[in-house]
């Protein structure tokens, strides 16, 4: 599974239309209006890398009321699972 | 249920164990690590807007490790259904 | 109780009436024109979560002559009755 | 009144020290944790613009487990009363 | 005294009649078209610190041509003979 | 007359110092603490552009407890006196 | 072989039409939408660094939907093969 | 394939070490020294995601000498082969 | 001589008569199209500090096609010669 | 002729140190302390675009005292005679 947060500048009072949109896009898990310098974060989780590029680029990037976006990619997750079955959590 | 994006910049080596000992923290639900200029987002979700402070400051502020913190705190979700009751989703 | 500081940026000389418009949505406490690179900043104290979404985003969000905002949420509030009750404030 | 907001950057795991520092200093009105690139905002009230320069550079600023500071002070506050007695509200 | 240094970028080719209308406000005590980021720094000199509101976000930030302004405000100023008075100043 | 603007970012605590520093500098002729990201503003007025050299990177790059500096040197003054000889005044 | 990197930002549902234009452009060996601030990556590769002003500057800076680019030039590439041959690999 | 550009930051006269460190780490495919704010730029090109994880963060990431690391990975890379089949590049 | 090196951000398309221009304006000495977030850095070289502000704001910054423009100005010039008479040259 | 603007930020009081040893690295053609967030700008004038390497990132790179650096790179030069060769210079 690959899981993108895309986080997005809207034009002013344009949030709300912004985040219907997105709702409609295929592979758009969950969507938030935010606070701090971004005003949505969008959370993306796809079977297929390249899926990515029809999703985020064409489809995000084409909705209106859009003015700046920065999609950070995952790498890896990290679950209780997996951590206790390979490292020692005795963190302090 | 309140949703929170804790992005973080580690020290240079040490993202996987701050990953780790975040999946040890409750409320934590999910951890990746991650391309940009941050190293780790974790989503935290907690029943109780109280219980933040505990959560993100404390906990996860307090883990080895971490060099800087910004959270990113939801107003609102967005969900298909929520936008079909609610707006016309006739966007072109 | 949710304390939220909403930092916003008009346009040129827009300052004054979006800070007029600022007082007359419920749940915004104060509201100062101020130094630095913002030009208003709004406290906004609300007795749930819930409301954030309709307050800020969507009532504030709206207000004409706003460039950009950032909104910074308090985790907690720290009060030298709480701080006497459980640390020992013997700091240098 | 003299108001200032002080956006307070703190070393990890010093946020809640910090706090309890300011509470003790007078004029320090009230001290959040918050989320976003900042660790802490206090509200600084004062009657007299002279004050400042002992409360922020000199109290605040000499406070352990502080990285950086940026001070934002108040021009003017706004209320719904001197609005109403001044502007016309009629905003759409 | 109240000291303010009021940061100014303009609009291209609008720094000097920028810097005109300046010098006709009122605490206005010295204008300067400046290296660096800013086209103008404006030093602002009152004599009560109520005057701020009307000089700085009244009247200079109605001046036509301006992009964005930053204002920096003094705490306190330090003079030789303040510090004689107070400080050793065996400065090596 | 050369007029530069020298921000300063100090260590935590040592802004009076360093103001102090400052004050026995010739050519340094007002140091003020400040808000902003910016801990100290000095004004240098010297007769002679090549005086600068010797006064802002040696002597005020010099004091302890400087972490980052940033001169911003004015290109020209206007006065109203200046102004009256050259532009018309009558701006709306 | 000359190598650079330049980096892109489109306006809003350009990205694609910018993309198309670049491959066309020659000494444009590469290009990429991808993730973070920039919509677009393209890796120019020519055999003289006095084509670069025409390809970078003039023909991609000439290109529609483009707001912003930041080109970074490679010094030096490094190999295994040449590191080989000049430095110890013995990193731990 | 994926594609991802490594922008690192070194640590002063460190570029070269963590270059040829670089080299060394399977799927880095190249390694510039580059001009700019970076100090190098490696291409990694892999034939699955999941190596991401394992290339970037951990190999990378755990190089000496790095200060800072920020990836971009791209969505989707655009040919002249593939722009003919699909658009029409009748760009002005 | 003063020396001052002019960093320009252009339009789209307009640095090639953005730095045309520049070479027409007396005390612009060298004009390149460079690589990073700037378009154009022109080099001014002036014998008399009174000319900056002719030379700088007044016809650089009223040329056709500039965005922005950040001047940095030479506090003191460094050359073999002075450094041989001056200091030990004997850096390790 | 390749033209290279290498801006340099230095240590506190390490300027002067510095710009020393650029001056005894062949092809640093002029060295000056500068206003503004750098210290020192370094102009590097080379035959050939092959001794870059070795130049900045190398020798400039490993001197003492440096903290960060951001090269900036002539794509092409503009002079008046060329201009005047290529371009009609009636700009309004």
């Amino acid at each position: 599974m690959i899981t993108a947060f895309v986080h997005i500048q809207t034009e002013p009072s344009a949030a709300n239309g912004v985040a219907a949109g997105l709702t409609a896009i295929e592979g758009v898990a969950e969507v938030y209006s935010v606070t701090g310098e971004w005003d949505i974060i969008a959370i993306v989780r796809l079977a297929d890398y390249d899926q990515l590029a029809k999703t985020v680029p064409d489809q995000i990037g084409s909705l209106k009321g859009i003015v700046r976006t920065s999609t950070v990619l995952a790498f890896r997750s990290f679950t209780k699972e997996e951590i206790a079955a390979t490292w020692d959590i005795g963190l302090s």
